[in-house]
Formats: C-alpha cells, sequence, structure tokens
C-alpha cells in the first residue's frame, strides 16, 4: 500500500496513485497528491523534511535540479521604487527552466512504476525538461509542440533524442494532439499541466526560498502564469511549511499573464474571456488559453492575498533588455514578463516600496531569442 | 598595501596588483595572484577558508555563480567502461559557462579598483560573462570577438548592453584588436587569457569538488583547453587545499584539444606544431593558437601526471548526441570534446575502469548549436 493517493480538487474523492490518472473519475477535476496521515516524510529539502510520493532515494533520475541562487536586483529595483527587489534563478536548472523541478518528481514516479514510454505536450520547456529525464532513466519520450514553439527549445527536445510531434496548432490542439495519440497507443500522458506529481517536485521552489533571505519569507512572489505549475505547487509548499511550524506566514503570490492570453486574469477580474484569433505573445511559455488547473490558481491568489495582472508585449522587451543590461540576468521572454507584470502591481499600490519582492527567472534567454 | 602582488610566472618578478598589469615587466611572462606570507584568508568557500584578491564581501559583483552539482554520467560511463565517471555541470554558472566563476573575481577587482571600463578578448563565453558581470557593475564593456563565433553567444554579448567588436580574423587576432584597442584608447584589457584575477575566481571549482564526491578526490579531471583558464586555475585550487591539508592528494590533470588547434598538446610531445590555414574545429571554445599561459598548463601536465590528447570534430559531435540522449546533459560541442578526449584517453590506458573521473561541462548545449 502506497502513502499517497491522489485527491480530486473538486470532490475529494481519492484514486490509486498512477501515472495515467491525470482526472478525477468522477468530476474530471485535476488530482494532487495527499498523503496519509499518519505518514512522515523521510526525504529532506533544504535542511527540512519535505513530503514527497516517491519511496526511493532523492531523485534517482536526477541531473543536480534546485539550490537556484537567489540575488538581488538592485538596477531593477531602483527603477521600480523598490529596493528590496531579488531574483531567484530558476533558469539555472539542468535544462535551463524551472520545469525540471517538477519533472524530476514526475520522471521518478515514471521509474518507480516501471513506466517504459511517456507523451508530454509543451510549449517547449517542459518538453526539453522531460526529453532530458526520459533520456537519462532510460524512458522514450514523445514529445508534442505547437510547430510555432522557439526553434532553440524544438532543437534541445531533439538533442536528448526524444521523438518531436510538431503540432500546426495552438498550444491546446498541442495537448489535445498529445491525448489522444496517449489514447490511441496506450502510452502514459505524463502532463505536466495535469500531472499532480509534477506539482509535489515544484514544492522544493518553496523549501528553498525559507532562508535564502534575510527574512524568513518575501512578501510577494511574482510569477508568470501559464498552467500554473510553478504558483500552485510553491504555495503547496508553503502551506506544508506553515503546517510543520517552520514558517509563520505566507507569501501573497500574484500571477501575470500576456494581455492576448489572459484566462487567468479575467478570472480573477469575474470578466468574461474566451480565445481570441489573436492568442500570440513573445511570452510563448505562458500562451495557454484553456489552463486546465484554473480553479487552484484562482484559490492560490484569493488565499494568499495576490493578484492577476496582464502586460502587453512590448513591455516585455523592454523589460528583458532592462534585466540583461541592468542586473546581468539574461531571461527569456516569459521570465521578463513578471518583472512587467510587477512593475503595473506597483503603479496599483498592490506592492510598496517597504516590501520584500521575489521573482523567479523561469527561463534562460539563451532557449529564446524570438525577440531580440 | 594590499595582501597581493602579482608575480611573474617565468622570473617571479613582483608587480602592483592592478587590472592594467598583465605581464611580467622583465619577460613579459603572464603573472599570477601571490599572497603576502602572513596573510591568512578571511573569506570561506565551500565550508574552508580560500585565499582570494578581493577586500570586500564575497562577490560585490555576485550573480550567484558557484555551487555546480556533480551528477554520475552512467550512460556514457558504461560507453567507455568507467563505473565511476561524474560530470560537474559548469554551464549551470549565471551566463552559461564555467567562465563566471573567474569572472566574478575580475570584476570584483575592478570595482575595488574603480575601473569605469573593460576590454575583453572572447571566443564567445568569456564575453558574455564579462558583459554581464560588467553591467551589474555598472562597468561599461568592449567585447572583441571573432565574427565566426557563434551566433547565439554574440546576441547573448549583445543583450548584457555590452558594445560588441567583431574581427574578421583569427582569435589571435581577436585579442591583438582588444590589446591594441585598449592601448589607443587607455583602457584596461580585463583579458581572461592573461589576467591573474580570472584564475583566482576558477579556483573555486577545486573547493567545491573535494566533498562533492563520496571519496575527498578524484583520480582524473578531463578538461578541454583552450587558453587553460580552468584546468591552472583548479589546479591552484587543489594546490592551495593540500598545502591547508584539506585533502591528501590532487587528481591528474588532463588537457584536450582539437587536432586541428592543438598548440598544448603539441608542445607536451614535444613536437613542433604552427597554426594552419585550417585551425577550424567546431570546438571553438578551445581554438586557441598560441596560448599566452602554454607554459604553465604544461607545468600542471606534468606536476600533476596529466596528458594532452587530441581528438576530431567528428568524435565531438557523436559524444555531444552521445551525452545529451544517454545522459540528459546538453553542452556545447567544446565540452563534448572532453569526452572524446576521455575516450582516447581511455584507449591509451591512462585511464581504468576503477579511477574516478570527473569532467566539467564547461558550457550549455544552447550557447553554440553549429553542429546539430
Amino acid at each position: 500500500m502506497s502513502h499517497v493517493d491522489l485527491a480530486c480538487t473538486l470532490c475529494g474523492r481519492g484514486h490509486e496513485p498512477v501515472m495515467s490518472k491525470l482526472r478525477c473519475e468522477n468530476c474530471l477535476a485535476p488530482l494532487v497528491v495527499r498523503y496519509q496521515t499518519n505518514y512522515r516524510p523521510t526525504h529532506m529539502w533544504a535542511g527540512v523534511p519535505i513530503p514527497l510520493p516517491v519511496r526511493g532515494p532523492l531523485w534517482r533520475s536526477g541531473l543536480g535540479e534546485g539550490n537556484t541562487p537567489v540575488i538581488a536586483m538592485d538596477s531593477a529595483g531602483e527603477a521600480l521604487g523598490l529596493p528590496r527587489l531579488h531574483a531567484k534563478l530558476e533558469y539555472l536548472n539542468p535544462t535551463g527552466s524551472f520545469k525540471d523541478r517538477g519533472t524530476v518528481a514526475t520522471m521518478s514516479m515514471a521509474v518507480d512504476l516501471r513506466v517504459p514510454t511517456v507523451v508530454e505536450d509543451s510549449s517547449g520547456n517542459a518538453g526539453a525538461s522531460v526529453a532530458a529525464y526520459a533520456a537519462r532513466s532510460g524512458i522514450y519520450a514523445h514529445i508534442f509542440t505547437p510547430a510555432t514553439a522557439p526553434p532553440g527549445k524544438i532543437r534541445q527536445i531533439a538533442v536528448y533524442g526524444a521523438q518531436i510531434h510538431l503540432i500546426d496548432g495552438s498550444r491546446e490542439e498541442t495537448a489535445e494532439a498529445a491525448a489522444e495519440y496517449c489514447h490511441v497507443h496506450g502510452l502514459v500522458h505524463a502532463s505536466h499541466g495535469l500531472s499532480p506529481f509534477f506539482l509535489e517536485g515544484i514544492k522544493t521552489f518553496a523549501y528553498e526560498v525559507v532562508g535564502q533571505l534575510d527574512e524568513a519569507i518575501p512578501d510577494h512572489i511574482v510569477v508568470p502564469v501559464g498552467n500554473g505549475g510553478l504558483l500552485i505547487g510553491a504555495w503547496l509548499g508553503f502551506q506544508e511549511l506553515l503546517a510543520a511550524g517552520h514558517i509563520q506566514r505566507a507569501p501573497r503570490m500574484h500571477a501575470i499573464q500576456a494581455r492576448t492570453v489572459m484566462p487567468i486574469a479575467a478570472a480573477f477580474e469575474g470578466d468574461v474571456w474566451s480565445t481570441q484569433p489573436d492568442t500570440r505573445t513573445i511570452a510563448s511559455g505562458i500562451a495557454v488559453a484553456t489552463p486546465p488547473r484554473l480553479r487552484q490558481v484562482l484559490d492560490v491568489l484569493k488565499h494568499s492575498g495576490g493578484r492577476s495582472v496582464t502586460i502587453d508585449d512590448d513591455s516585455i522587451v523592454v523589460w528583458q533588455k532592462k534585466l540583461a543590461a541592468g542586473d546581468g540576468v539574461y531571461c527569456e521572454p516569459t521570465s521578463a514578463a513578471a518583472f512587467a507584470g510587477l512593475e503595473a502591481l506597483v503603479k496599483g499600490r498592490q506592492i510598496g516600496p517597504d516590501d520584500m519582492v521575489l521573482v523567479p527567472i523561469t527561463g534562460f534567454g539563451l532557449k529564446d531569442t524570438s525577440p531580440s
């Protein structure tokens, strides 16, 4: 008997902890990992016990992910009137994006459960991440990605030896094609947008943040959000840390979206929004029109006291250059979007000059050179 | 009075520790940092005191460099008959290459000495590194690079806001153009090939290696060598650790070169070699025909019991793919060259199946996509 099951985020119904289970059998809502009440964590992260679904060593398919540095962003902080602005360099994960935290958990489960082949759909970063960890684990990977994905990301996926399926369609159609392929061929869909194990790996982000700044915890974390994996996963981590008494309060979590693809920002404001023909943005990593975990993202915003704001591509380009030339941080457009959003939050007085702010740099600038 | 001076590597003559001093006034040989005999290190790295030329905090212009993971390379190790093969992921430094270790030391000195503008020459990685740290330090950077450098590296340098000088010529002509520019405009040449401060930063590599493997120290470290900064800097670190009693023996250090650009391998074998018209290799990071610290590199090989071997471009391409598809490590061709060289060392019975071997992955595959 396992120490976890998979709980529906809507009705709470439990399911067997297998890779193929991505939605509730009752209500089709996404699932999260639920630990047995008598379970005591045996793994450690950043010096404290962390609940994890894997039973084996941490992590058996690892590439040295996590433990990313937090640095001061003095130049950006000066421009924004935020003297306590910091960045966590998540692009210094093994494949160049934060996705590796979630992937290593998912692929460790795949190894545990002897899954020989996985299918993933991705705008690029998660695909490269799954391809790398699959290669390392001796698992065959099919990666579905929009044909419009940045060429550097597609090339990276190919180098890891994964089979690429380029889809002439939107991000959503790509996900559907992957699901259909799994259905037809009887394969496991390791969807990072839906996998509950992926979120469990992302939790390590929160565990590291504690202690990386002088104070215990930042006041705000500003995250570019597509599927919302980083936002939800980090929040799960902070909730665990609160429950275990390691921290006394959690940060406010803010979700930044592109103005052309804003399902979360619209839902947050109670507005009606639907996919437009013009759903393109240079922030390709967050161009997700129908995020499957939308409800969970809204819950995090609500419970943490965060906001969701939108920004345009012009401000992303400006911030990408500013971060590189001012603070020496070269990020992909999707990551720069968070700073454009931070600017909006400061202007809207959601964040003030005394606040400690942390922004994850989710992907390396080398991965997506479209705008420069 | 400073706690260091700059000693000639040939005659030992001391010089003032300033950025502009790159060669001995007597014999024009390169310099190294020399610490006062009564100096006791006040900085720490990886838990032990480390001698450093900077006086201030460590490091004031930092981007979170160092502390890179060491991972097992099971797939490559099986192919080579080396069950104890490991890689240190130096590409997980802030600008995507090991150069950041040296750059942060050089730029911290530049800040200490109030240098407003620096000039660097580079095949790409050091240029991007200097551009990033200069941006962060508020220092203006001129980067000289061959026009044939990988486009991704040139783009990266530009994003950090440095002024790029593309030189239509060899790596050596690029260095000469930079030196000439400094001479004409009275600027500081922060040459990573010559700066003694650069080597002091690279030492941190050695400090980290101790304790990252189960045993105290690997038997062999296999390094792709152009200027030799990583090889020499790591060796300086191991020598300090030996002298301080933190380790009992140092690894054998091996230098891998491309067959078309092999000044060190030739000198090691006592062969005559001179720049040929055909001095191109896809390992652009080690295409240095006249390395200024050649003598020091040979000294490291001799004293550590290492070798220098050459490899061809075909084997680099094969290894780049093998490392990505087998172990999930996507490196640039220059880094793959080390594994091609390792294969040669195994075939030549310089390295055996019981040996613990460490290879630095010097640069990210995303930086140089020429061959794939």
